[in-house]
């Protein structure tokens, strides 16, 4: 029996354990962009710093001006040395009265389809993922006291609220963090049985806008129509940031997004990608971008404008006449390509200013920004990493886009020089964001296998 | 020293104990908008209900499918019998960081200009103005035994809710209501030092709009612009309402709307309105209506739509790349003259479903409705009125528009046949609606006066 044999042995016998050390960490509240719950960040990270202590990683937990980064460490092995990248941080769970269960406290259920899945905030993004990688280092150690390669593992608790504290560090600790290869477990399969390989990111940029008219709730009787109203102005902004054909209107948007490349489209079209499917699956029919273009094209290659969130007002029982001071919302940009977030963020503010009446005022919050990204796939880890999932699910990983934005992905290029390989487990009904947020037991299972068959992969020559 | 000069005496001298009462029934938190506050409501009606039979009132509470309806009579003496109206509901609170003491613990407070004020949610709108007349009437049995005139009290608490359940109460009630004039104290002086009597009422049309995408909240990221967006679809309703003249769009809208008659143009531009005042006293400088109509135009002439309340997504701190599943809107519609309430109900109905994608729905409620008004001068009792108010004030009172709704005006004229006079003691600067509400202690003082004058003349032949 090889050394993998037994790792893999060893990791289906004690998938019991591994999903207690994982129910742990789910039970944090670890949600980074509330304030409130800074403290339960820094316990998840205390947690999973004492777990990673307990496998013979050098760990330190890093304070930031956000919440902490642990960086662990073993330097043992050849082959191919790897930088894992993973968040213990969460969205908020709201709203919880849409939670068949309690977001904090993870359930074992079985889905109408048989499948059995672990249902809690964060089960899949990206504590049940990233702790797959943990888990299969674990089977490792176990099996034969060492890892096959170098590997250091990054953890950060800022990836769900603009991520403002990693860049600095990437760049103080640039040299503890140098490695051969950037491992990410933070995306999706292709399907239930097909592996994947994102390769192309999509970037972000997150603003809040703020428009304020009167200096204080007017009753709209009295003042309605001569009293400016912060709702219709806002209204109006949002609703020009698309033209008829569903394009954003920003002056300059579209600068530095090519058509997709021939061989790429025809690559993506052989993945058989039904929008029907897609879009039915959450009870749509239409896919709602730009015209002429397929939900796939949309999500994976095409920039875009959605409102997160907006209010104004009262929004509370019943009915107030209200015209209210203040209306606000959340508006996000995803980027492809080279488009340049500081000039789409210009952009967007000199557009909403020129829409603000000489009497209002608007104030912006800048909630992050990060550039597409595209991997060079020639990098040899690719094809080892490709025939490790080949050989765990009995099919060629797909290399796929990714409508999301993992910033981590840039940073460890531009900063660290290294590409990135993102092998996440996922599935796309894994309601991430979502309430009743889920990771498939088999993800987390054979997640787990895969990142074992992956660290003796690298370990190989060629 | 005559009947109406020891009244008058009695008033003054007991205004600290008629305050107190004001101050007791500010305490009850009777939003009714809010189920949560039904108790509260019911309570408060039991303590009007109780001070009114303690005045020698034939009163009774009575039970509605909403808040109660208190019926109080005392029917003696001669000349135009009066039904007064009031409402003991308020209006929610909230913001409630923005009020300086506790909404529903009042206080007496003296302003920057020296003024001094009842602060409390409802100290205007409309316990303070109501208990006018309350202190009027006590001060005139105190003295004499008895009111000049029959006088029938009618206090209902859903006034900020939507009135539902007060039309089939005046159908029910009609006899014992039936009176030469009606009279309502929910509206405002013209300025500090000029009394007025409101002629003219917008109506009010109050919907609820709400629309639904996917069936749940989806990562922006891996659905952004391929998923409907129910906030981009509500935007692009809410801003289609208005052309960029100002005007709104709904077909049939302007139908029943007159230009204003020159003869109250004419009596409108003696009042020497300023614009730059009116809107400058809430920090804004420019009307934002009908382009070309002046802000009191535009507030007493003319029809709006304005955005109440609007929602939809992550609003809480920080940022959270939702799509979400839902998003809604209060919108009201202010009508003037001959406008139909359910045939612009209708209208903006039909306006929304069509801008709602096939697979997205829509769903309205309805905040109920109400037609402008516009009562008939030419009654005598608003001269014996208008009269009285000069003798307290020193001025004439002005005959105005008001911008607001108050549905009773045109349930009582159409329900009741009865011309109704509302004479109100309010100022521009009262914050009704807003968080800090205050009724100054003039306004009440001289407010009660002006009703034990007004009493006395409505007992006059002519």
């Amino acid at each position: 029996m090889s050394d993998l044999d037994r790792v893999l042995a060893r990791l289906d016998a004690d998938l019991d354990p591994a999903l207690e050390r994982l129910f742990a960490s789910l039970r944090f509240r670890s949600i980074s962009t509330d304030p409130a719950h800074a403290a339960d960040c820094r316990a998840c990270a205390g947690f999973h710093a004492a777990d990673l202590r307990s496998l013979g990683f050098e760990t330190r937990v890093h304070d930031t001006p956000g919440q902490p980064i642990i960086l662990a460490h073993r330097r043992e092995g050849k082959g191919t040395s790897a930088l894992f990248y993973g968040h213990y941080d969460v969205q908020p769970a709201d709203p919880l009265e849409l939670w068949e269960s309690d977001p904090f406290e993870p359930v074992l259920v079985t889905l109408p389809d048989g499948t059995r899945a672990i249902r809690a905030r964060g089960a899949a993004d990206d504590k049940g993922q990233f702790m797959t990688f943990v888990e299969a280092c674990r089977a490792w150690i176990a099996e034969t006291g060492e890892l096959p390669v170098p590997v250091t593992i990054l953890l950060e608790g800022e990836e769900e609220s603009g991520g403002a504290s990693l860049p600095a560090f990437l760049d103080a600790h640039a040299a503890a963090l140098r490695a051969d290869i950037g491992l990410v477990c933070d995306t999706s399969m292709w399907d239930r049985e097909t592996p994947a390989i994102t390769t192309m990111l999509r970037g972000l940029v997150g603003e809040e806008v703020t428009i304020r008219a009167a200096s204080r709730d007017l009753h709209s009787g009295y003042y309605g129509a001569a009293a400016a109203n912060p709702n219709r102005i806002l209204a109006r902004i949002l609703a020009d940031l698309h033209d008829d054909k569903g394009r954003v209107t920003l002056p300059g948007f579209y600068d530095g997004v090519p058509e997709l490349p021939e061989s790429l489209r025809a690559e993506w079209d052989r993945l058989g990608f039904s929008d029907a499917e897609f879009l039915g699956e959450v009870g749509l029919a239409l896919p709602a971008g730009e015209k002429g273009r397929s939900a796939l094209e949309q999500t994976w290659s095409r920039p875009t404008a959605e409102i997160n969130g907006m209010t104004g007002g009262y929004t509370g029982p019943g009915f107030k006449t209200v015209i209210p001071a203040v209306a606000s919302a959340k508006i996000s940009f995803r980027l492809v390509f080279d488009q340049d977030p500081q000039a789409i963020r210009e952009s967007f503010r000199a557009f909403v200013r020129e829409r603000v009446p000489a009497d209002c005022s608007v104030t912006f919050a800048d909630h992050g920004a990060s550039r597409a990204v595209a991997f060079d796939t020639s990098n040899p880890a690719f094809a080892k990493v490709r025939a490790a999932l080949a050989e765990e699910w009995g099919r060629e990983a797909a290399f796929i886009g990714c409508g999301g934005s993992i910033p981590v992905n840039l940073l460890f290029r531009e900063k660290l020089g290294m590409e990135v390989i993102n092998a996440g487990f996922g599935l796309a009904d894994d309601r991430i964001h979502s309430p009743n947020e889920k990771y498939d037991l088999e993800s987390f299972r054979r997640g787990a296998r895969s990142w074992a068959r992956i660290l003796a992969a690298l370990a190989r020559a060629h």
